[in-house]
């Protein structure tokens, strides 16, 4: 491609709103731009890296036996309310009705439809597994786009749905998606995690995301420093905590005075013991589809509450701070809120860490008192939950190594739905016993325009972006320094061309412009490698740029057919 | 492909709604599904059509030097007010709006985005011509979706914009693109011709259309049975008509009284005299966007109005017939209107063929009057325009051969657009003279899944599809006619690995099915070739079915790798 008849406009300022260098450098240097909010074109630079990355995630899929279908963009509502989510998922499925007064959406996902595609057509159990996937436009109406394509409203996605007889078979392809996804991430040339994850609205069972490890990632991901356990940290574990510290002395359980002593600072500072040994009630409103409930999380002193974690515990729709109004009226005591002796029907969970732990320190339920010698035993199985927050330093549940807390950007996330849309869709097979059963079914995403974003994000300078071969519009940029000099342009005319004749995906910088100008924008726009035909030909030589770091090499012309196809 | 593993459902019924055999066929032989009104998904099979028509229109498209972009699918609607097609465009423009209740709109074609990514960003004469394109999903909500995939609501399209410094080089790239949509329709085996078209609702100036040739075509397409001319029957033009019957004589102009002689049969029957040397009037009332009107289109009595040249002849939205109170009210005599001593003020067209007539008869605008030997001449050139449907036997406008008429589907569209979009957006650039000027524009637009559908109407017989190898799923089915027997499946086994080190797209029938369900599904699917392996195997032999005629040929197993190699 010469530069002079190509589509790359680029500009000198960011928009006002990109806070992040992807966001930045994309529109700067012409991969998108924005037309609305959320809303995004790509130009012909931005359509080559987005269909490189497409090409390598179908490559992949197609590899694993999956079947590229495609759905309607635009979905009757009908499907949604047979699954359930209609009312549930919120402002971020567009709704709207055609020209009959019809009710639609513009799919964000595709559950309902897969399942409408599978249901009645595969009837026994001997034509699975199957896995069907598309690589389509999806809609999110965000309550807030931003940073370009990492959040935007109107994104490509590929999603993939498995089904399965059995769990067993639905944990095996589970597996081989694990290893699918991590072979296209690496042929991105990704540095990422897969990590374990909550199932967030999707729902289903075990789930694991793939995150781009990068210092301006919205997620916080817990790796540990020894073996290769990695987590989300709404997801993560640890090893449960330890203490050197000295238990407290009591001989038996007692209630203690303990007048204006509602921290856990107080409450340690007064008994004069490590914070370990208290228990700390976090009392939170649970807002559930029909109604709210106070709800009491109990962890160690010592702890941090998980949102998302409490949130999964109680299986409510959203979790807010209960206000003093709501404490009273649940006939709670604000500072001094335990286990033990909770009014009736207030409902409660516990940590795990906290199982068995014994001469413990709590609320007792009235104000100024505490109790001493507590131990948490006595409680139903099902009131213990993974309830905390794992933080830096903490160690791995996996190996014992110490846990260290990185950010990431996540591009892929597979899950386990068992059947949760299945039931709800009533699509069924019939089994080796000709007994109708729903199917087992998998979902499995990847944010495909998200990963053009990711990929800067992970992987920029100060000057612009950086990309790497498999995924660059052009490897190679050919600059003439001085197109007034016929001996650069016929030089770098035959360069292409023979670059060309390589199989190099090449752009020759043929415009009529300053040397410093077509430098930047290379710098700006980041092919792997650009060749500077300028000056140095008098000496037979030309200049090869890698991009990552910038640094030149002087190549003698003889020697740089063989420098060409030792780098390509 | 192994057949056991693939996702292709087939349905023995036909759905209720499908009349042709495409949407029929496509159906039941599991390319597509429909999920609501106009709305299909994409099986597998549907898939790969799919993707093989779209990849030839891409290389096609990018060896002109047309460059790849993709635009936002949720448009804002702003980009539409500006170009003045948000009030004008009607229902098939689906509005909505998001959760900030902004007024957004699913894109039916792209005009104003292309504008919209080009504005400010192309500025100079020398950065142009420019071409850009994209592939993509369009919506458009039809009053009634019907035929399948021919008239679907939500659909793929390849649509091109290109933009240039002036209205010779439109005309250049305009001929590029019919050469290129010739190339694309050609390597996708199809029969079709470019037809001179009328522009519609997009604008313009020239314009043509792609045709593939089939029975149950929308378009009516009239043909010239000896040179290339072709056209769109409501742009069709024709050689003049002449007669040898003899003109009506009259020395001089003149009023008769013709009582209850309204039709033009009683007026030829009347005077003996042929139809030719009348004029008939045909009164409609024109729609503008603010106001009706009634106006008057003349063209020879034996000849028929075209509504469409008529609707652009007098530049209205929409054209009624004109009911007996709306003519009295014009003051106009219905079955004696005529082009002399109109009432003034109404709006009349003349037929280009009756320029310079003589000795005509015609109405005198008078109950029961006619005039004899009235002569069209002394009317401003302006009255005179096309206004007449061409038929079958009339003469070739080109080589004055005899026309016919034939069914058609439209599959592409080209235009030149001129400066009707970059006028109304402002979108301008400066010319050598360092004056700013509105872009002069062509689009350029293909149907792709249309495509899929308008292939099967084109080639298929009462059996099912037939699909060239350019764009069939599978170059080749081998069908193992009774799996039970293992040297049948073995044999098959070998060959379908054969085939694929040879590069065929094969598909293996591997299914425990009796013969003829495997067999009559490979005719309703419609791969070009099948081996079929069975008991001729005893004697050293298989059978090659060909799709097209259904011919079996029964093949020596020594002489079948060449058979293969010679077909494929």
């Amino acid at each position: 491609m010469r530069f002079s008849k190509f589509f790359a406009p680029t500009h000198k300022e960011a928009p006002k709103d990109a806070t992040l260098p992807s966001h930045s450098f994309l529109i700067r240097a012409g991969f998108i731009e924005q037309l609305g909010s959320g809303l995004y074109n790509f130009l012909p630079m931005g359509k080559m890296v987005h269909d490189k990355i497409k090409n390598i995630v179908k490559e992949e899929m197609d590899k694993t036996g999956a079947q590229e279908v495609s759905f309607s963009f635009v979905t009757p509502a009908e499907f949604w309310k047979q699954s359930g989510r209609y009312d549930v998922f919120g402002k971020e499925l567009l709704r709207f009705k055609d020209r009959k007064d019809n009710d639609f959406v513009l799919s964000p996902t595709n559950e309902e439809s897969v399942v409408n595609m599978v249901k009645n057509k595969i009837t026994s159990y001997k034509q699975l597994p199957l896995h069907l996937y598309q690589i389509n436009t999806k809609f999110r109406d965000e309550a807030r786009p931003r940073f370009g394509l990492l959040r935007g409203r109107e994104f490509t996605m590929k999603d993939g749905y498995s089904f399965h007889s059995s769990e067993e078979d639905l944990k095996r392809e589970f597996d081989v998606m694990e290893k699918t996804y991590s072979n296209i991430f690496t042929r991105l040339g990704l540095n990422f995690r897969a990590v374990e994850a909550d199932s967030g609205a999707i729902g289903g069972s075990g789930s694991k995301e793939f995150m781009v490890l990068a210092d301006n990632g919205e997620d916080d991901i817990v790796i540990c420093t020894n073996c290769s356990y990695s987590a989300n940290i709404e997801a993560a574990r640890r090893k449960p905590k330890t203490t050197n510290a000295e238990a407290p002395e009591a001989n038996m359980m007692s209630k203690f005075h303990t007048p204006n002593m509602s921290t856990i600072e107080d409450v340690a500072n007064f008994f004069k013991i490590d914070k370990f040994y208290t228990i700390k009630a976090v009392i939170k409103k649970a807002i559930y589809e029909k109604e709210e409930k106070v709800v009491v999380f109990f962890i160690r002193g010592d702890d941090e509450l998980q949102e998302v974690k409490a949130l999964n515990a109680c299986n409510a729709l959203e979790l807010d701070d209960a206000n003093e109004q709501e404490i009273e009226k649940a006939n709670l005591v604000a500072g001094y809120c335990g286990p033990k002796d909770l009014p009736e029907g207030i409902d409660f969970y516990i940590d795990n860490e906290l199982k068995d732990a014994k001469q413990m320190i709590c609320g007792a339920n009235e104000k100024d008192y505490h109790i001493i010698g507590f131990n948490v035993t006595s409680f139903k199985e099902e009131r213990f939950k993974d309830l905390i927050s794992v933080n830096k330093g903490d160690k791995c549940p996996c190996c014992g190594g110490e846990l260290d807390i990185t950010k990431g950007i996540e591009v892929g996330h597979i899950f386990q739905l068992g059947q949760k849309y299945s039931s709800a869709m009533n699509a069924t097979f019939l089994d080796e016993n000709g007994k109708a059963q729903p199917f087992y079914m998998g979902c499995y995403g990847i944010g495909v325009s998200r990963l053009v974003a990711a990929t800067i994000e992970a992987s920029h300078d100060e000057k612009g972006c950086i990309w790497n071969k498999q995924i660059s519009p052009f490897e190679l940029e050919i600059i003439i320094s001085n197109t007034k000099k016929d001996e650069q342009v016929e030089f770098a005319n035959n360069l292409y061309e023979k670059a060309r004749d390589l199989g190099i995906n090449v752009l020759l910088d043929d415009r009529n412009e300053r040397f410093g100008v077509k430098m930047s924008e290379f710098e700006l726009m980041g092919f792997p490698y650009a060749i500077l035909v300028g000056k140095g030909l008098e000496d037979d030589e030309v200049e090869i740029v890698a991009r990552d770091g910038l640094e030149k090499t002087k190549i003698k012309l003889e020697k740089l057919e063989e420098k060409i196809k030792e780098i390509f």
